[in-house]
């Protein structure tokens, strides 16, 4: 089966923003971030594997037979990262765990959560109790490339693994022959596993997405286990709760979960299909550049700069081609 | 008319996000940011005159008569920012020009955009024309705080003033005796001016808010005027937009306005009263250092320090004694 690629890239939900404005004219000399990433050869791209996407149906936002179920799909972490809780999350997909499950909490300018609303459904056998210490993870074997030097107000430093905006840093603080830790970035879009107080970790039954601003200071406190790819919408233009938190405070207006799955577990033709920029590219370079210094015809004064969260990875979907 | 403190400062639109869990305990001995603005005393917080409050309605999501109207509040900016804009959005309110009008614009993780879809509505007589150089203002006259060493990846420094967050560099790039200029910020429920390709500068007639993470790339780049105070949750949570830029394709999709006004033209029990944690005050130097180094018993390791967009300006609803 041969792909072809959906040129929409600003149709994703991590794709790129575009100013406040009406569409420029497309015979701008100077082209948008979005433009050099839909411009970028096919070599700079990489598939995800479906065995690294969790596809998560919600019920039908309308009533009716032909009311369609909003899907979500989830791009989860590679190694070394949080592989404890997504080797959880693995087993409660397979477990169908999620399913008859539903979203609880919605706050504005933060996260939508999702779980057993009841805290009282078993969870299968086998899951992991997972330190504190795998909320970062050492250098991974891979070449990497620390294109950003960002002034970033958390991390000491940032780079960019296989399309995830990282933090590092000495393993041990102030001492800079201790070794360096890296760890996931908490930017929009990004999924996490709740948890009560320290130090339980959570199990990964529990997750949240970030709707808002990015709640950075969350970084290194919580395990990041990877991000929404598609369907961001159906997330972030939930009614808000109005419980404490933003918890619903009538049950009726939690959101069904009529299934969470990996995509290998669905049918072949059903299992969706993405690849992201690579951030090793020299697309993906000049694409940050155009992020950190808007030139396009919109804006008449490049910052200079860009918040990472502010650099977000293009994902594209890719159809079969028949 | 005496006014009594609404303490649900959690409860507003730009309050303090807490951490993706349960409720920590109240009894914790170290409090967290809400906890500490929530303490403050009296005198650190300071009225927002009704007369910079711009007041907008919304049909009421359900039908049936006694659905209620959303109602979004909005905090306009002090001088010496954005006053030709803001003047001309004084003369638009008083004219009722937006009642009738629309939200036609919702991009998922960037903006909601409001104003006069079909673009014919003739302007009320007396609009300003605006220069770019008002994007950026001369100092303010009165004393500011520098309180924030932030690294801030967009402009060289940060500061707030009046409970505003700012940037602020010399006047000519490069130039540190060209005298200090200063400009707002593009944070989350910021609202800005829509505006065409420049020298276009926008009218004040098509507003919109940040509805995601921060695009600070704006800055500088647009007016900003106000940020939403109350009533953020009716324009973040609604349907985002199919078509390009997120503007609504179907016209059924469009959020009629009922009525934009000052707040000081509604009758006078009907005008709603809030107040801000001066960012003079002691008590937030304290909301904002914990901001940047949680300590409440939910976090096990403090960042060290904090976006400025994720150092919201604590706002409370004032409600009226009977």
């Amino acid at each position: 089966m041969k792909h072809c690629l959906l040129a929409a890239v600003a149709a994703l939900s991590l794709a790129i923003p575009v100013a406040a404005q009406d569409a420029p004219p497309p015979t701008a000399e100077i082209p948008s971030p979005g433009e050099i990433a839909a411009a970028a050869p096919a070599k700079d791209w990489v598939a995800i594997a479906p065995s690294d996407l969790l596809v998560m149906d919600l019920a039908p936002a309308a009533k009716g037979k032909k009311a369609p179920v909003r899907r979500v799909v989830i791009q989860l972490m590679p190694a070394p990262f949080s592989q404890g809780w997504i080797g959880n999350i693995r087993k409660l997909a397979a477990a169908h765990w999620w399913d008859g499950t539903s979203i609880n909490r919605v706050q504005d300018n933060y996260v939508t959560q999702w779980g057993d609303a009841t805290e009282k459904k078993p969870l299968p056998p086998g899951l992991a109790t997972m330190p504190e210490s795998d909320y970062v993870a050492p250098e991974p074997e891979d070449r990497f490339l620390p294109l950003f030097q960002v002034n970033d107000p958390y991390a000491g430093a940032i780079t960019l693994y296989k399309g995830w905006p990282l933090g590092f840093g000495p393993a041990k603080d102030d001492d800079f022959n201790s070794g360096q830790i890296y760890w996931p970035l908490h930017c929009y879009a990004m999924v996490g596993v709740g948890r009560n107080l320290s130090p339980d970790t959570g199990s990964g039954a529990e997750l949240y997405t970030v709707i808002g601003q990015a709640p950075r200071h969350l970084d290194r406190n919580i395990a990041l286990v990877g991000r929404v790819i598609s369907g961001m919408e159906h997330l972030s233009s939930l009614p808000r709760g109005t419980g404490p938190l933003g918890f619903y405070e009538d049950t009726k207006q939690r959101v069904p979960i009529a299934s969470i799955r990996i995509a290998t577990d669905l049918p072949l033709a059903e299992q969706p299909r993405f690849e992201y920029l690579s951030t090793e590219s020299d697309s993906f370079a000049k694409y940050a550049d155009a992020r950190e210094n808007r030139r396009d015809p919109f804006f008449i004064r490049p910052a200079g700069g860009a918040d990472i969260c502010n650099i977000p990875v293009p994902v594209r979907a890719v159809v079969a081609k028949k």
